[in-house]
């Protein structure tokens, strides 16, 4: 099945416009009257019918409509970016097929002043999710300070780090909501360590393999669904 | 800690020769006498120092060598290739820093008729081992035909597919040696479904997810690694 992202809907039909727009009317040639599926990243499913295409936009009329849920059980991935943009894309498209929650680019002490290309990311999430059918995009902030990320509510915090010598547990996962925190390649730095700790974090290790910090974000949101799977 | 890459090990010396050797001599300047740090990929870390560097190779002398043992607990993945090699290529990085044991590309009913570039792809293996420390990597079979792939050994064997109206398990992870086997963007068929359970194959699922073929096997090793540590 192939999915169509729109988030302008009005009463009735749904706007597609820019790569949405050109990539039904031009490439797919769809003509008025044929059925178009829209996802909205909000849980909605569209069943629709294209009415016209003009130079601008796509105008599509709502047939029915499939709504899902939001999941009760909201993780949030914190991470500090890479300097290389690709693999922060690569880690967006990855959490938006897994169906994750909320994923948020850390400022923390030692973080790469990455300036991320948003709209670039947002529609690598959009383009993920139609390719998976998932119904919620994740939600995206690209600039988190560090000492708002550990004002964040969850059932289960951690962070996540290697320096030596600390006590450190593997994940667990029970009910309710899982926050995690993955710094940067220079680690957090203990002071970090021990604010978050008095804000109610536990101290998390991913294993003995030094992992990328992509693969190390990819790695805890397949960790928590496959624990909370069993 | 920066490590280089080498099986040309003859009795004390350690030999470079492409890439590495340019590497280490052209871009690090390396100079005789100084450390240098070699992965062989199979268990052991030496220490050695620069003998020399000439036009075609650096000889190293071994100062001292580390070895680990490999993990009992072998894992392996066997996985149909995408169209796409950079995708595969993602993978086997992945799963390098990750520690897998082994991947080996399927040739299925509705495989992809991929021609790997194994020369890059054994590369990219090397390059993620240097850059996580990874002591072993992994052995890559780059074309195993799916009759094959059910002879296989190992203490617990799963097929994942998505084939509706079949009874599927979550994965779980005791004690013992994982295979798994994941199959193209358009699944396994269901007479491999039925000759694997023949073999002694149990069917799984990855969840309700969508995956893409590489998501899904990183989702695997991940969820293995994870499961294994509780």
């Amino acid at each position: 099945m192939r999915f169509f992202f729109s988030t302008d809907i009005r009463s009735n039909d749904i706007h597609l416009a820019g790569d949405e727009h050109r990539h039904l009317s031009k490439v797919l040639r769809v003509r008025p009257g044929e059925e178009v599926l829209v996802l909205d990243g909000a849980g909605a499913l569209y069943t629709s019918e294209l009415k016209y295409s003009d130079r601008n936009e796509s105008v599509l009329k709502i047939q029915s409509v499939d709504r899902s849920e939001a999941a009760n059980e909201r993780d949030h991935l914190v991470i500090a970016p890479t300097k290389n943009q690709s693999r922060m894309e690569w880690l967006v498209e990855k959490c938006t097929e897994m169906g994750l929650a909320e994923i948020s680019f850390l400022r923390s002490a030692r973080s790469e002043k990455t300036k991320l290309k948003e709209d670039r990311i947002e529609r690598i999430a959009q383009s993920a999710l139609k390719q998976s059918g998932n119904r919620f995009l994740p939600k995206i902030n690209f600039e988190l300070p560090f000492d708002s990320a550990l004002e964040l509510a969850a059932d289960h915090k951690y962070i996540a780090h290697c320096i030596e010598g600390r006590s450190r547990e593997a994940l667990k996962v029970t009910s309710g909501s899982n926050l995690i925190l993955i710094g940067p390649e220079g680690d957090f730095v203990e002071t970090e360590v021990e604010a978050a700790l008095e804000k109610g974090f536990r101290e998390l290790t991913l294993g003995d393999n030094r992992l990328r910090t992509e693969t190390a974000g990819f790695y805890v949101v397949s960790a928590v669904q496959a624990l909370r799977s069993i």
